[in-house]
């Protein structure tokens, strides 16, 4: 079968092994997957996210080797192919979703990613193997593209589960990339007073505004603190930091409130500038998120199933899987958000 | 009466205006007063500090002078000589603690600082301004010396308290200067299971040690992550950053266990550099704390009347009005932990 493959920090389009569904596991093929900003970062710095990552907890970070080629794509929809042993309750032609992990009981730490292994299959390839007890069936009338957005749907959950805001708080959320927005959907969706966005790309800011932020601002232009404090009563006790570059966290500091909290879901690859004496003076939290439970997982699909959270707004354009590593390439254009990758 | 005066970076002993109690105000003879960690930042970095406060918060540092001069001191005990109107209730020679603040209804931002201030004496001279209303009696048991030490252990304790230890939680704590050692007096009368306190300085891992320290380690010789993991059987849930240097903010990132929180008690002046991702991969929390609340103050004072935390041993020298500029100099001596200012 034929899946994208990053050997250093090439991407190409390879013939590589179908994987054979062991106990408990499904064969499925896949119907869509997401580009993950992630996978953009990783294409670039793969060799120092995984060094930083060994640095910080040495069992934490699944074994890949970027000579071998590593395997991407975790944001994905796939349809059950073929069952192994115990699995036969997923008949074929089920669409599914899942967490992107795959039990592994009889290897290393028990668990491997689906998305980044030298081993294993991600969905940004023809055919993936799933876990059984992880699946979670679609509903036959949310399409490909859509189911697809549950993963990232489920970081944007937890950012705000994780920032606990109460009622009659109001947010800013730095950067309408996915999951800005994502977290924007949740706000609205969990009865947030007041959201402003802010992003220097016009069209991130359109889409931000169509999904229903409160306030959309130009941080390269607009005063955004004064801005905000003058729409919302006062500065934000909550601010989403969801850019994750160089600077970005020490501008959240300096605009959430006396006693607030910093939500850090963008990843800023390399080190960056904070003054703690702000932070003090401030007593600030700062509170690092990743990822989102299983429950959070199953709940995203559910709010997008029954439309109470609506990305497919994020959608911006369709890629085949010969076309995938030139759209990685040209990923840096801010009229596209969410590209997703389709087989039809 | 006098007292020191800080002008620039220049401290000097001088003959200042003796306050007069107004409503609700005693005039009180200052019994003793601790040096504190901020203050002698403040007295070589006061521009900076003056103008990073300002930039997070224009009304939140009150109003200084650094060419008319800055009177510093709040870690004190005073005896009260006279009464304001309304304030009668307070005798001379009762001695009282308070939070160092002094409410001015008619000025400004209508709360002065006692201890950073161009206008109000702090303790670092011969009488003070306190406010009536919150007045602590001290009990005559406890000394000059030990008494002035309830404003750091309030610190220490809003720091222990706002981590939210767990029982069975183990914590390290990075650096076993006074606030170090307030936090570790108060996580073990809160009942911590392990406490961990690392410093480069031998006499102040000797202090640790002697305050109840269940381990205590070199960070320039010791490996601290394999000595916490062995000793308290994993990488520590809470980590109590109480150094305040450039590097010891990543470092405690670095040691904290997955989903952990750092504490940041320790004031770093300047710029400093972290690694988002090591927050996001270790879903971390960073917890900037400042000062305390009022009832913690109380409750400090209480614990030191009662027995139940002794920070006595913190105090390793006691100096004379007139000697202070130069302990001010000399006290990067890392033999001192707390010198104290006292009038006999």
């Amino acid at each position: 079968m034929r899946a994208m493959v990053l050997r250093g920090t090439e991407l190409s389009i390879e013939e590589v092994e179908r994987p054979v569904p062991g106990p408990g596991q499904v064969l499925a093929c896949v119907r869509a997957c997401g580009i993950c900003g992630s996978d953009l970062h990783f294409a670039r710095f793969a060799e120092e996210m995984i060094a930083a990552s060994r640095g910080s907890d040495p069992a934490g970070w699944p074994a890949m080797d970027l000579d071998a080629g590593v395997m991407m794509g975790h944001e994905f929809v796939a349809e059950v192919i073929a069952a192994g042993p115990g699995a036969e309750a997923w008949t074929r032609g089920t669409r599914v979703v899942s967490v992107p992990v795959l039990p592994t009981p009889n290897e290393g730490r028990g668990m491997a990613s689906i998305g980044y292994s030298s081993r294993y299959p991600g969905a940004y390839g023809e055919e993936v193997l799933m876990a059984a007890p992880l699946l979670l069936r679609v509903p036959d009338h949310v399409g490909d593209a859509l189911a697809a957005m549950t993963e990232p749907c489920a970081v944007g959950l937890h950012a705000v589960r994780e920032a606990r805001v109460q009622p009659g708080e109001h947010a800013v959320i730095m950067g309408a990339g996915p999951i800005g927005l994502m977290t924007l959907l949740w706000l609205k969706h969990d009865g947030a007073r007041h959201v402003t966005v802010t992003d220097p790309a016009a069209a991130r800011r359109e889409l931000a505004a169509r999904l229903g932020a409160d306030l959309v601002l130009d941080p390269s232009s607009d005063d955004v603190p004064a801005r905000v404090a003058a729409a919302a009563g006062g500065p934000p006790p909550v601010v989403f930091e969801c850019v994750g570059v160089e600077g970005t966290l020490a501008q959240a500091m300096n605009l959430v409130a006396r006693r607030g909290r910093v939500i850090v879901v963008g990843v800023c690859m390399m080190e960056d500038r904070v003054r703690p004496m702000i932070g003090i003076n401030k007593h600030l939290t700062l509170q690092f998120v990743l990822g989102y439970t299983a429950e959070e997982f199953a709940e995203a699909l559910a709010a997008i199933a029954a439309g109470t959270v609506d990305p497919s707004p994020l959608v911006t354009r369709t890629v085949a899987l010969d076309d995938l590593p030139a759209a990685f390439r040209s990923l840096s254009d801010p009229r596209d958000c969410k590209v997703v990758l389709t087989f039809e």
